[in-house]
């Protein structure tokens, strides 16, 4: 096992003592960074998520240039449906990501096959080598992917939005959804267990669409796959567990087993805390790194304040805003640092 | 006062005894009704709200062609706004409405002034008058405006989104915030009286993006604002109030002394109806009416038994997308005006 010098957010979700709140920020590797938007005009998006060398490259920049105390691969959630047989384009800031094959009806998802992870996302995991290499054991690095239901929608719904018909096929046809969602779930754990592999210390399952489902609709078709794939990881690896939107399963969240659960911003910390138990993550407004320094410090003071000591690793609510200011996140990322809960 | 021959509404409004649970569709007047494509076809969206022949005429369709218990005036909630001095643009389907003179500070807010009904909106209240005259006591008619939050959202936005801009003024200037909340709810309670004054017999405020604010910030920039809307009208005309994705605050919404409280389909409306007391308005998923005519029955007939008799306005959880069948929104409603509790 390789060293950290630094493993608070590991020591967190161990459940082990740590001297302060560890940080980082979703969309850390983003269109925020100047950095990252030399790399990204000259290259596309998916061009970067496949070459691990600018994959790699942008992951790091955040480590560097705000300090955040985790890198997380930078990669999409799309890419696995890519690698089972979906046509995935991604025009970033032009309506994001989508898909030019949606899926409409059984046969569609019988063409699709289980991606290998070795072979069809080798370039993920080339990326996550080549990162623990070059971070020498200065952060841990986190692998993710996308919750089968947050995947089905973009595969359904062919592109972002409500997801009208993705969830019109939870009704309409709930077999032919669940066998996507079980296939989709197989392919996640295997996914997520390769980039533990190659070198990923915890993964999350970002469930982004979550709130976009009825509780028992969440229920059934996400958090059962949400389980699925904590059960086949969890005494390996630590998972966290963000279904944004989903504030009204938080214990059922905690109790597929998951190291930590995510909290988006419109739930307070304190009562997240309670309620998951385990470990949160999360959960200050992204806005709030639009306002000025003194604003961000007094905002992140709430929640540091209200979050359990010990049982927190902040994070934004949802991933970071292009156009944020980088020196808000430099205050942001120092005030989580420097503060001592007494 | 007018005699209606389908007052279930008023009357579950009122907390009289109904034998069936009234129905209406939020956005009825709307792009799925191939009636209304016609008349959009020769005039753009805002000409037709501001032509009380041709906003009279979409809002009546629903009414003939799927048999919904309330017509809804057929406007935006954009155009207090407009009146008070923003610029409008709609170009409905190419991302919505937006303002080209959004708010950066003290003295955009400084230079907007009081909407006069009787003059600036008199398009409004003329189109309640026609389709008051021409509905014949057939339904009652709806009047609407936007929650203070939800209008200050795409103020100082410009367009709709996540609102990042519209959240970080609530965290930077909130004194800015509140003097701009508090002329707005001015504004629609003097709107939304004219509007009854001109004939109709509810109103709904329309919290739509209540959901991207922290509990904390919803009670303090919306529903501090509603509740003054809700004061200023309450003891003359019903007010049913929808604060879309606010979940957490249901208790709080019926403590404003509304009517009403519209649930999206986050919740169960079993629970939802418990916390809020009053009468629910609400709340199937959009999306199931794009499932086949059965699962349509089935679904609604899920929500109506789930939901408390007598106190229950049948609804969607949002507005009918773009889309949905209009033989699938004539099954929705005679399953719900067909059916029985016992």
């Amino acid at each position: 096992m390789k060293k950290l010098n630094n493993d608070l957010i590991l020591r967190v979700l161990a459940g082990e003592k740590v001297q302060r709140t560890p940080v980082w920020i979703m969309r850390q590797a983003g269109r925020y960074l100047p950095e990252y938007m030399a790399v990204r005009a000259h290259h596309d998006f998916l061009t970067m998520c496949k070459t691990p060398e600018l994959a790699s490259e942008v992951t790091i920049q955040p480590v560097d240039i705000v300090g955040v105390d985790a890198a997380i691969i930078f990669s999409d959630i799309l890419v696995l449906p890519e690698a089972m047989g979906m046509n995935l384009v991604v025009e970033e800031g032009k309506g994001g990501p989508r898909f030019t094959n949606p899926i409409k009806d059984k046969a569609a998802v019988s063409v699709l096959h289980d991606a290998d992870p070795a072979s069809d996302l080798r370039y993920v995991t080339d990326a996550i080598r080549l990162t623990v290499e070059r971070l020498k054991g200065r952060v841990p690095l986190i692998g993710f992917c996308g919750s089968p239901w947050t995947m089905l929608a973009y595969m359904v719904e062919g592109k972002g939005g409500e997801f009208v018909h993705a969830r019109a096929m939870l009704y309409e046809e709930p077999s032919l959804a669940h066998q996507l969602l079980d296939m989709l779930a197989r392919n996640a754990a295997s996914y997520l267990r390769a980039q533990h592999e190659a070198g990923a210390d915890l993964v999350q399952v970002f469930d982004t669409w979550a709130g976009v489902l009825s509780p028992a609709l969440y229920e059934e078709f996400s958090l059962r796959y949400i389980r699925q794939i904590a059960d086949a990881l969890r005494t390996d690896v630590p998972v966290i567990v963000f279904s944004k939107g989903a504030n009204h399963s938080l214990e059922k969240i905690a109790s597929t087993g998951a190291s930590a659960v995510g909290v988006d911003w419109t739930v307070g910390i304190k009562e997240a805390a309670a309620r998951v138990g385990a470990v949160v993550q999360g959960n200050l407004d992204p806005a709030v790194l639009f306002a000025r320094p003194e604003v961000i410090e007094a905002e992140a003071k709430k929640v540091l304040g209200a979050a359990p000591e010990g049982r927190h690793i902040f994070n934004l609510g949802h991933g970071i805003m292009p156009g944020t200011p980088v020196s808000n996140v430099r205050k942001l990322v120092e005030t989580v640092q420097n503060w001592k809960a007494r």
